[in-house]
């Protein structure tokens, strides 16, 4: 595809994925979570990335991750303080990814207080396919995210469910924190996640713009210690 | 100072700090948090960074940040499974760095089981010295930690009382995410950390090594919205 590659780079210049947690509702309700005022907002950082056709990794002693599809929003030039009406103008492209969940560290973490950074944040937890330029979708709040299991649909929902639209999300997060260009948003998961153990494969698209597909095994570690 | 400008570069390459909470018995304490069993591990932004002599801004509604003085280990080139034996030949310098804190938004989140990511991550909350080399520093873990708000000593400490030792650190987060080459370490607070408000000078370093110096003042905001 024309441009593919020059928009690739784009995800190669990023430093940071910002992930908004519980952004549709039917979701936050399924894991018995509040509908929350304002975006959950957690960091998951690039080195979890896993390119299309790779093979995500379930660490020790884990059995299973959890799968959440979701709309990932590349920034394409330096953003703070944005307001609303030209928060659009800071999107460089659009993906599918997979935000990859240790559900039951981070359901350790959550009753503990404390961080979700190894629930979130290993090595191929962010599996996510090739950037979509901005010309190719018409309406981001109108895409259909669909995510299958060996070939059984798990998740399947709409972007115009989001609860926090994407120009919202851009002026909010950029009024914490600067984005850089190449820089990541996750926008949250549709409902229906649920687990994926080793031996399992993970398709996964937009309707009409992009498929992705994904292996499950254990993750080898090296015997020195 | 002679590779000073290179070891700084080193810095700029980096893509995530990867921050230990608890990691000093006496600090844990004085929060009336836990010792914990395995590292407290967290994410901050590289777009939080501040050069020595910067502002440290504290937003709007809050009237101070709390001041955690800290010694940065920077990564010096990629690591995964690194064995704690050789864990030490992936460090390419050290830095004075401050992790400053929204002490009401932690606290929120951690009742809530929601993320640091707002309380920890905001532009200008980590405050960071230039890269010292390995050359000039003979043991990390005796070196002497300090900060000074106005004049008046807060924080002293020494990195011996750290409870997970830096080779441990190592290994342990590259077993769970690739460091690459100038990522960061924070390796947690001594005792005596607190509010700072706009108008007040922080001064801090590591005696005999570096010294730096941060104003605090109110975040200015844009208008439009
Ligand atoms: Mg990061
Ligand atoms: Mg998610
Ligand atoms: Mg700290």
């Amino acid at each position: 595809m024309a441009g593919a590659s020059a928009s690739n780079k784009l995800l190669s210049l990023g430093t940071k994925i910002v992930a908004v947690g519980r952004n549709y509702a039917a979701h936050a309700k399924e894991l018995g979570n509040a509908v929350p005022k304002e975006p959950v907002l957690f960091l998951k950082p690039t080195s979890s990335y896993l390119q299309n056709g790779g093979a995500i990794e379930v660490p020790h002693p884990l059995e299973s991750l959890d799968h959440e599809v979701e709309l990932a929003v590349i920034v394409g030039r330096n953003a703070r303080d944005v307001p609303q009406g030209t928060a659009m103008d800071y999107v460089g492209g659009y993906a599918l990814a997979l935000d990859m969940t240790a559900r039951e560290i981070q359901s350790s973490a959550k009753a503990a207080g404390l961080p979700w950074t190894v629930a979130k944040g290993q090595d191929t937890f962010t599996p996510i396919g090739s950037v979509i330029p901005t010309s190719m979708v018409k309406d981001p709040h109108d895409l259909e995210l669909w995510l299958k299991v060996d070939g059984e649909t798990r998740q399947k929902g709409s972007t115009k469910d989001m609860m926090f639209k994407i120009p919202f999300l851009i002026s909010h997060i950029s009024s914490i924190m600067t984005l850089f260009e190449g820089d990541v948003i996750l926008t949250g998961t549709p409902p229906g996640v649920g687990p994926v153990k080793a031996g399992q494969k993970i398709t996964a698209g937009i309707t009409g713009l992009v498929e992705v597909q994904f292996d499950v095994q254990k993750r080898q570690r090296p015997n020195s210690s």
